[in-house]
């Protein structure tokens, strides 16, 4: 008996399918080679960063966009028992450079494009642990470190035959920094156990259902949680990996998939979105692709059904940063296939059914179970062998334990259990459908509102511009609703009256907001999401006395201010 | 993170699936309920155990087939941290009362149709550790031993709440004697964790490719290797479960088919030849049936052909008691889906593709991997999350450590991988066909000669009734080939001059044999395979001198006669 660990995955796809290719779409153009001379590179790659003095337990970072080169790190750097830090370029500079300081990576390999971005984000002292920068390609550009190399030179003269040293299953394989809508970023390491977990899971029919036909195409960026672990997938299944290069618009997707013969790809729909409106105008023929994964953020049902017009399923998963990441998926189950087609969209659109070998509960404050009814909220946990137990020992002076706010926060973790911080409600069929975040939901006379529902519905109103809702104290109830709107000279009165009752129709009476605020924009976080948590501090004006309509419940109960979910 | 345990996969299923089916053909007719019944049973058998005094790390012994009672111990007893000891009831008595000896089994579970089987392994020595017979259903026969009760009397009264305790995922979980064709039986132990990474595997599409929309029929034996795993991977898919019960004819097997809509079912060749005779004379509707998986022995071409006719594939894997057992599937990689039907064919009845997550190697008596060109044989070597590690320590005196004779020995792993006794060759696709068993193979000159491609050629002699193919001394060339047949009464010398013709056309004229004996009869083990130890005792005469054709090599090195494969 071995560990769980991922070279044997390489492994075996080199022998049993060397042939069988990796294609990416790179600056220079296309680059294609087998599984074998991939096997090749990552044997070399490894051979060159145990030449720079990589060891077990060091880490290494990359800083690009998803392509060849950046797939052979997936594999080089965890085969050394280092760990593989992908940092995700998009966010802030000052991030950046706290992720690498709280990391102490001893490399980065960063793509030429994203120099400014390495370059805008360096400070000797946050960066004394990289010891060299490594550019993608064969010539490297100035940049304010001190060891600048390019990647051809880096890998020049190092063998392709690569003698492994032992790994441990526990051995951390990979490293995700968590962007969470407030708070700094978190670091959840994957040990090589849990990414096998995660492939196999992934790779069931109940995941994805990723087999040696598949051919593979990870829109989602390589650096968000792994493209959501399919390079790892797809080579455990011996697919065909296609990676999409820098900034790939529309066009250049739908000639991928095309040229490629793509049968299955994954992103957030707004990628998707840009690819239907690209498809209105343009002929393709995507007769190969049978799915395209969607993450991040629910499918839009008109995404859902374009694709199902032209024959490619869309599939809905749900994870996180701490799930490594993907935790369930929307698929049909066997006795909603002969359902009707609407009733087939209402489970698609919800985030899904958890994967095998994952635990999951849905509890409310008290910490009890709400029943599966698709209708009694609580907080969705999450157990299982790919879970992450808590988080590195990061950028300390960021550490802020503040899981209250919009993250999961260092006591997220209770007996193995993960308390996403997601609000969710579960129905009959075991469906988990996200409705607000744990930091957002309006606590109010014991019961629950989603803040998020409320926004979508008063946001629905074509004279409201942005709306957000967030609970305010009450000294009987808890907390009531206050909604902020942005709107566009509007009869304000009227507004409101139109609002509400709108509400009203589809809520409970007690969810409508007490009062409706009107502001001159919602404020935003860096990645442009409402920033609640400037509006809960506006929170000293509280509701006092009576309220337009009282939640059910005696409002008699000590509510937990500090948002961690327990009495 | 928690540990990869068996419970999560069950705990999904009621949560997810609670309506699908668990369905058994028993002896008193059709039993069928539902996931969430079926997780009530599990709670209350668990706590009967627990009652009975069954503890962690204790083992708990069934002598059943493939029915309802026998599925609620596969979870029951390991979610106690106990282990579910599965007995072969076709195995003589002495060594299934050997077996109850070595595993201190304190409580046994029997079908009442195997209770003669159980009374006649009995012991009062060997079955001391045995504290309670259980006898499946209402009322106990009697049985000479101290303490017999029904199931039902063992499970009355106790609730189906049940608190399971915590269980590591190094606990074992099932144990399972292998029996060789020699020596006697050894045991295997499978912990949580081993039986996860095998669910998880055979759950891929690289695997069996399980979903929740299968129906899934083990015909396979339950004291066989946990039927090849498949009632935990369909609890783990969600899919529905039918148990054929006790002795089901092909008449059974096909009602169950056509009523339960089986999907996927799986069994020894035997069980599907006596399936296509009935299907000859009989309608009937396979309308839903997909796949069936074959093992235990490569699927016969016919079989193949006449399922494939029907639009049911035969999947072919490869396995055994150390690897839980799946450790290859046969199924077509996407190259080969354009080839024609008989390459597919080919490929279709070779043991097939190792599964993600596992290692393996082919390796000559040097230990020298040789190369994947179809033709090169080698010893097949194993290793990863789901392979033993070594064997229990079961019954003391029937330990021999004659891992040259057919069956893994105690040295068999060695830096984890497991030799598993399997000559095989592997082609330039990855295939591995099995083509001899190491013990049995003739090592001439330095070259490997398979004793059952000889054999199996011989025998297609309409005058050959048996023939058995070992290997004598030979001082220079280690090893000749001398061929043991049983006639029909034919001109023998004419006889041996047909078969060596035709064993030149096909094979390398130093493979024919150097002699053919003619014997009454081929010595054959309790379970009718050729006992080739017997005839290879008769080498105290030896091949002198010259051979008809002198293999390849010089012949000059030392054979290894312990047969463990090195020099």
């Amino acid at each position: 008996m071995t560990g769980q660990t991922l070279r044997p995955f390489l492994t075996r796809a080199t022998q049993l399918y060397p042939d069988r290719e990796v294609v990416a779409r790179t600056a220079d153009g296309m680059t294609r080679y087998t599984y074998a001379e991939y096997a090749d590179r990552v044997g070399r790659l490894a051979n060159a960063l145990r030449a720079a003095g990589v060891e077990r337990g060091d880490r290494v970072a990359t800083l690009c966009w998803n392509h060849d080169r950046h797939f052979e790190a997936y594999f080089a750097v965890p085969d050394l028992g280092a760990q593989l830090h992908t940092i995700n370029p998009l966010l802030p500079a000052d991030d950046v450079r706290r992720i690498v300081d709280g990391a102490d990576d001893r490399l980065v390999f960063v793509d030429p494009s994203l120099a400014d971005t390495l370059a805008a984000a360096y400070d000797p002292d946050a960066f004394e642990s990289v010891e060299q920068v490594v550019v993608i390609g064969s010539s490297a550009p100035d940049l304010p470190v001190d060891s600048v190399t390019s990647f051809e030179t880096f890998v020049a003269g190092h063998d392709a035959d690569y003698d492994p040293p032992t790994v441990n299953e526990d051995d951390p394989a990979g490293l995700c920094y968590s962007s969470g809508t407030t708070g700094d970023p978190k670091g959840v390491e994957y040990t090589h156990r849990m990414l096998w977990s995660h492939t196999m899971a992934i790779t069931t029919p109940m995941g994805l259902d990723i087999a040696d036909a598949d051919v593979v195409m990870p829109v989602v960026p390589m650096f968000h949680i792994n493209a959501w672990g399919l390079p790892y997938a797809a080579t455990a299944a011996g697919a065909k990996h296609v990676y999409p290069g820098p900034s790939p618009d529309p066009a250049d997707l739908v000639e991928l998939i095309e040229r490629e013969g793509v049968t299955l790809t994954a992103g957030v729909p707004t990628v998707w979105l840009g690819v239907l409106d690209y498809l209105d105008d343009h002929d393709a023929d995507l007769s190969t692709l049978s799915r395209i994964v969607i993450g991040g953020a629910a499918p839009p049902e008109r995404l859902i059904r374009a694709f199902d017009d032209r024959g490619v399923e869309v599939v809905h998963g749900w994870g996180m940063t701490e799930t490594a990441p993907v935790g369930a998926v929307s698929h049909l189950k066997p006795d909603l296939r002969d359902a009707d087609y609407e009733t087939q969209l209402a489970k698609r659109t919800k985030q899904g059914l958890i994967l095998p070998g994952l635990e999951f509960e849905v509890v409310d404050d008290a910490g009890e179970r709400v029943p599966h009814d698709g209708e009694s909220m609580g907080e969705l946990r999450v157990r299982g062998p790919w879970v992450a137990d808590g988080y590195v020992d990061g950028p300390s002076e960021t550490r802020r334990g503040d899981g209250a706010e919009g993250s999961v926060g260092d006591d997220a973790v209770e007996d193995s259990w993960l308390r996403t911080g997601d609000v969710v409600t579960v129905d009959s069929d075991g469906y988990i459908e996200l409705v607000d975040r744990a930091a957002d939901v309006i606590r109010s006379g014991g019961e629950w509102i989603s803040s998020q529902a409320l926004e979508n519905a008063i946001m629905s109103h074509e004279a409201v511009r942005e709306a957000a809702v967030v609970g305010v104290p009450h000294e009987r109830w808890g907390e009531r609703p206050v909604a902020y709107l942005v709107d566009d000279d509007a009869d304000r009165d009227a507004l409101v009256e139109t609002v509400s009752a709108r509400l009203r129709e589809d809520y409970p009476d007690w969810w409508v907001p007490d009062r409706f605020e009107f502001v001159e924009a919602i404020p935003k976080t860096a990645t442009g999401k409402f920033a609640k948590t400037d509006l809960r501090d506006r929170r000293d004006d509280p509701i006092d006395g009576a309220v337009a309509v009282e939640p059910p419940g005696d409002g008699d109960w000590d509510w937990d201010w500090d948002g961690d979910g327990g009495d």
